[in-house]
This record gives C-alpha cells, sequence and structure tokens, in this order.
C-alpha cells in the first residue's frame, strides 16, 4: 500500500469493504474524501506529493483551479506548496446562469492545471474545463487524489486533457 | 500602514478610492477579498498572523471552521500553519434545508475557531456559528482578516462571541 493510500485509510477516508453505493452499484471500497482534505496533516501529503508531480513533469502552470466545494481546500494548498496562483470555480447552475463562476484571477492565455479530490467519469472536471477555456484558458492536465478508474480518465482525453492521479482505484489493495 | 494593509493593497484585495457600494452607500475604500485568499503569498501571510494570533491568546481550539466559499482557504490555510483539523460551513438555503451543512468531522463539545474573510454586520458569521452550536460545538471566538467596523463586532458580542480582526477599517488609512 502506498504512503498516500496509508494515509487515506489512516484518516478515515478510505475505507475497505462491500459497500452498495447511492447509485445501487456495488464497490469493495468506499470514500469520504473531505475527511482527508479536512485533516492538515493529509491535505499537506497530497500537496506535497501533486507539487512533486508538477515539477517531475514538464508541465508549466500559470494557475492552479479547484472545483467548488470538495476541491478548494486541495488548490489552496498546493497554491501554499508551489507559490502559484489558484481560482475557484463554481459548478454552473441549470437554473442560473449568470453568477460568476470564476473566482480569482484567470487572464487569457494562462495555462491553468484543474486539482480534483475524486474523478469517477470526471464530469464534473470536464464541466469546469469547459468554464476555464470559455474564459480563454489553456488546460491540458488534471491532478487528482483518487481515480477511480470509470471512464474518467478517457473523458478527459477525449478533450485533450491527461489526468494523473495520485492513487488509483486498483492500486487502493 | 500595517504589513497586511501593504499586502491587501499590493495583491489588489483593497482600493483606496471613492466608491459607491451596491447597497448603495459610500465608502472610501473597496474590498475584493478574494484577490488575497487566491493569492499564495498573501494567504500564507494571514494565515501566520491568525497563528500567532491564536498562540498569542488563551484560546484553546479543537477545530477551525470556514464559512463556503470565501473562508475556506483560510481555514485550509489556518490548519495547515497551527495542524488543527477544520471544517467546512455550507451557507443554509430556505429553499431546501436537508443538505449536509456541516463538511468534515465534528465532534460534540469541540471548541471551534472560526475564521472569516471580511466581516461587515457579521450576519454570515452569526448563521454559521448557530449552525456548529446546533451540532453540539463551543463557539466563543472568530478571527477575520478585515473588519469593517459596520457593527458586526457589537452583533458577535451578543451571542458570547469576541471577533478578533487582522485589519480594521479605521486602520486602512
Amino acid at each position: 500500500m502506498s504512503k498516500m493510500s496509508q494515509a487515506l485509510t489512516d484518516c478515515g477516508a478510505l475505507q475497505i469493504g462491500d459497500f452498495t453505493l447511492a447509485s445501487g452499484a456495488k464497490s469493495s471500497y468506499y470514500i469520504d474524501i473531505k475527511k482527508a482534505s479536512t485533516n492538515p496533516d493529509v491535505l499537506r501529503l497530497i500537496a506535497q506529493q501533486m507539487a512533486d508531480n508538477l515539477r517531475n513533469s514538464a508541465i508549466k502552470v500559470d494557475r492552479i483551479a479547484g472545483v467548488v466545494l470538495g476541491s478548494v481546500p486541495l488548490a489552496a494548498a498546493l497554491a501554499l506548496e508551489t507559490g502559484i496562483p489558484y481560482v475557484m470555480i463554481r459548478k454552473e447552475k441549470k437554473d442560473h446562469g449568470t453568477g460568476k463562476l470564476i473566482e480569482g484571477t484567470l487572464n487569457i492565455g494562462d495555462k491553468v492545471l484543474v486539482v480534483e479530490d475524486v474523478i469517477t467519469s470526471a464530469g464534473s472536471s470536464i464541466s469546469a474545463i469547459e468554464t476555464l477555456r470559455r474564459e480563454g484558458a489553456v488546460v491540458e492536465n488534471v491532478f487528482s487524489v483518487i481515480d477511480r478508474e470509470s471512464g474518467g480518465s478517457e473523458n478527459l482525453k477525449q478533450i485533450g486533457v491527461t489526468l494523473l492521479p495520485l492513487v488509483k482505484a486498483s492500486e487502493l489493495f
């Protein structure tokens, strides 16, 4: 088990067992990621590992982006770890689309790294990337804590985005 | 001008001049606090100064609380600075009151420090404190970045809570 998997287990964010998800599907694990992101030791470890991945890659980043609400603490922690400013992306609401969707400073042409807590089908990431691209940002990378390996990586690839998780579901055990 | 006032000015969060607020009232300054909280250098300074205030006080804290959305990065940064875990408090919605209002782990009897970006009348802080108290938390202190000195401190005092801002409006100039 990796250091991150161990930390997620120790803080109670990751539980191994037989679970029935809200969708009715069966799962051999359950993730309550906010138990990780609200724990300063685990939050720091997440930010450090993402910062390591960023340094070890050829990715150039002007801005980090965190999707409201779960990924905002991750974006703030990674910003503190790297010195790169971040923006917060609100989810689009069907009923009223006039609110400000991006909080923080974003410039046209900015290369933006999206951070996420848990990627399943990547629907909320794709929506956030569309919001960012409409504002002129360039988005080619998503860093997540966990990739549930449920189609998210493939769905992101279809819009030209590469997913790099800290932990894959298949590595949890 | 204090170090914090200078940092708020330099990052564009604080603008001095003649402004007409959304309410129609005139103001000699304008605050866009998210320009501060999304800037890692200013966010770190805020967290360090709040951590100093906490160490220099006799306040014992089990949990930090940040109100969604603006104060969540402050809560996360102060948690990283102090090692104290935090919770996120969602605003109560009139139309549907069934959602989860507190994200993160809160135990009955926990002493909670609420952090806020800007305090005006303290309405959103008071609502968050009521949410926390209903769950059995003990709340006696709010730390804010800015106190606009518009009744917030007095309103908090009426519910037994002391406000400690990093900057008061009267100190801005």
